[in-house]
């Protein structure tokens, strides 16, 4: 009887060990994905809109970005695209047609990833745009 | 005898159910997380650099930026604030001092929160900076 006990004692341990561990880790994951942003490098390449320009949003996504993103390795945490809509004024005129964004942990291993391949990267511009991009480099404050 | 199995057996059952549920929410928040961005509107209040002008990050991030999230109820997916730190071109201004970004679900829904307080969130412009922001509405493509 005692060793049933027992076994019943160590089962309900380990389930409440389990289920906290899981718990736990639920909410590290929660509060890393929230934090892990913070103090990020944003490399963001934006297109200014102009009439007569043009920009191939498919391109861009599907060939572009994946190539640049390929030569940053583990430095790169995430990238995103946007596709410019309006400009939040009335009457005024849209102020970028796309911005793409790379996440990385620093700014000197994206210069020093980048620049090998930096005239393939600007010679794959003319297959999606005419545009002249801006790039802004910032830090993630939120 | 038999109900010391039969107790042993429901508290397994329980603890592999807590687990299993435990596991399963933890892989849907993070599948959601990746996924739930795409489509999303972003609404890009973007603080040109300009000699002279000054911005007050500590006041925005704090005070200002909080105020608007607050008026936006659930429409409001996340807000993220950045710091301009240079360009990414050598030799160029930087192009921003500060970009906040409210990731919306409906552009109208924003527009209709914001209307009623757009005066209280003018009058609060001169506690933070002097500079006249340019806002970008996008959309999440990645």
């Amino acid at each position: 009887m005692k060793s049933k006990f027992l076994v019943m004692y160590l089962l309900l341990a380990v389930s409440f060990t389990a289920f906290g561990q899981e718990k736990q880790s639920s909410k590290a994951k929660k509060q890393s994905s929230a934090v892990v942003e913070q103090g990020l490098i944003k490399v963001s390449i934006m297109y200014p809109f102009a009439e007569g320009k043009s920009f191939d949003m498919a391109y861009y996504a599907s060939k572009h970005m994946p190539m640049v993103a390929g030569f940053l390795g583990s430095n790169l945490v995430k990238y995103t695209i946007e596709k410019g809509l309006s400009n939040g004024m009335p009457n005024q005129p849209l102020p970028y047609v796309a911005i793409g964004t790379f996440y990385v942990k620093s700014l000197s291993d994206y210069q020093a990833a980048i620049g090998p391949h930096r005239e393939a990267i600007r010679a794959d511009f003319a297959n999606y745009t005419n545009i002249i991009p801006i790039i802004l480099v910032s830090e993630v404050v939120r």
